[in-house]
């Protein structure tokens, strides 16, 4: 479980994904030390009925519950065409993409979803966080092009964008976060401190309404589908507070099942190839598809490394510390 | 299938969703008569396979093939936990709703999702529609709330907000739109007759990107995946002018595989009712959940009738007039 999850960890800050990789670690002590994460723990599959699953977590690390729950919907896809499987009891899992991606060297279409008990987003003309960042990930094989990988919150920004622009004291744009009376701020230093985040689109009339309809519904598939806590639950206090009791959803399509793969993949290639080539805005760079500058930027962290920031080798340093662990990570300075 | 397809667009209006209702009957008519529409054919299932099947719409009413489509798919799922079916050669279906409804009765959470050959939306940093307006819809039973009812198009606005705002010399917000260079317009006859819409968040910075990627997911799952033609082929003139070659995806979910059906619903009516009871924006009226607005619609229009506009009224004398058929729409005027 070890291997695996420092695995997934570090796969996520190669694909550029740094506020999901090692930066977590200390994030992940500080609730091993609450009695969130069992590290020794083993998920249990308490129900098993062809094309579904449900896991139990058993409170073990999120990446080894979810790797678990993502093997055995491929299973089942791979005898049934399709498979899906829900966990519960677990804890964060990182990148959701770390799931989905794991379809792609089987042939299929993987999904993958999780929620969180901490509120961080706020319903459409509310002005209290009330869902998580619950983010939505789908991976598709591709031919020549890279794959297709989608992995977003189903809210505007993450809190790590507001966190930065506070440090810097710059305005952040209106539409990313709220103030206490649930008006749209500008100012950084209040968006960071209220932890009032829009859904996706923003205000109602900029389309808010629909990732905040996206949040709710991956609260339902991954907390209430998965018998998982959510946040929403938290708030009125009947979350047990000792345990994150995080829910995730996976599902995996055989591609084969629907189309001969060969075609399946020519034609993802030439979706993603005609979008790519489609003509720039004026002043504008470059048209990517979803996942692309992760690809990219793996080829070039495997090449090149990683870097990290002074300050998180520092934390990570006082992690090894604090668990009496060796302190082996070595590297340009 | 005309009793059905009938029954489907009523059934959309009486939900308020009047955009997609019999108000599409006029260009349903020019269809027809482009040679898209067969109103006589019935859809063929060109492979079946437990959980999953394939279906060739044959050119018939959208509406009846994805009600075969989703009957299918509910059926897989009462036999098997999970059943997803794909549809190609089909044409518009309405409202993506109609048929993540019908999972419902059967205590299953219904997926439905559509493309279209009809560029209008533009990938982030591109100045040429891309791909269509592709909704999602998921639907979910509940106990004593209104079930919970996403139907989303991936785009921020719909056209129809652009006509309307157009007609009365009104700007629009800026991210609704671009002009033809690619920049944000607030001038909605510029943005009406370019058509080019932002997909959900507007731009970069708002996280447009993620509108954009969940539009690509879903020409992904019902262009490529069911092997019907996708916006971005329309632009590269390959697609077959004869016929519309609509793409749909659909899922059934049986709940019961996963959680004791009451235990879901009771979580259900907690979820969403947490969302409705928390404190609202200063200024603000109310927190609906997804579906909500169309349930209270569809409660008064049963009782009130359903409006229509008198130009609406004439276009579908005139449809009655040219095709022979007896107007017998009766009303209050």
């Amino acid at each position: 479980m070890a291997d695996l999850t420092a695995d997934l960890m570090v796969r996520t800050d190669l694909r550029g994904v740094d506020s999901h990789g090692v930066g977590m670690l200390p994030t992940y002590l500080r609730w091993h030390r609450a009695g969130y994460i069992h590290p020794a723990a083993e998920p249990k599959i308490v129900r098993d009925e062809g094309t579904t699953a449900v896991v139990d977590g058993q409170q073990a690390f999120g990446h080894y519950v979810a790797t678990c729950g993502m093997e055995l919907a491929i299973a089942k896809a791979r005898a049934h065409g399709v498979g899906f499987v829900t966990c519960h009891n677990s804890n964060h899992y990182g990148a959701a993409a770390n799931y989905s991606l794991m379809a792609l060297a089987h042939d299929m279409i993987g999904i993958s979803m999780t929620n969180g008990p901490w509120p961080a987003v706020v319903p459409t003309f509310g002005r209290q966080a009330m869902i998580s960042t619950n983010p939505i990930s789908l991976a598709a094989p591709a031919g020549r092009e890279y794959p297709f990988v989608l992995d977003m919150a189903t809210s505007t920004v993450a809190i790590g964008k507001l966190s930065v622009a506070a440090r810097w004291a710059k305005p952040i744009p209106p539409g990313w976060a709220l103030d206490p009376t649930g008006q749209p701020t500008t100012d950084a230093s209040v968006a960071y401190h209220t932890r009032l985040l829009t859904p996706l689109g923003g205000n109602r009339e900029q389309g808010g309404h629909k990732g905040y309809g996206l949040a709710v519904m991956v609260d339902i598939l991954c907390g209430v589908l998965a018998g998982a806590s959510w946040a929403a639950q938290t708030r009125r206090d009947t979350h047990p507070p000792d345990r994150a009791d995080v829910g995730h959803f996976f599902g995996a399509i055989d591609v084969q099942r629907f189309r001969p793969l060969d075609l399946f993949k020519a034609d993802v290639d030439a979706l993603l190839r005609s979008l790519k080539d489609s003509p720039l805005a004026e002043g504008g760079g470059r048209i990517y598809v979803a996942g692309e500058p992760e690809w990219e930027c793996e080829t070039m962290r495997r090449r090149e490394g990683i870097p990290l920031a002074p300050g998180l080798v520092d934390q990570l340093r006082t992690v090894a510390g604090e668990t009496g662990l060796p302190f082996t990570l070595a590297g340009r300075r």
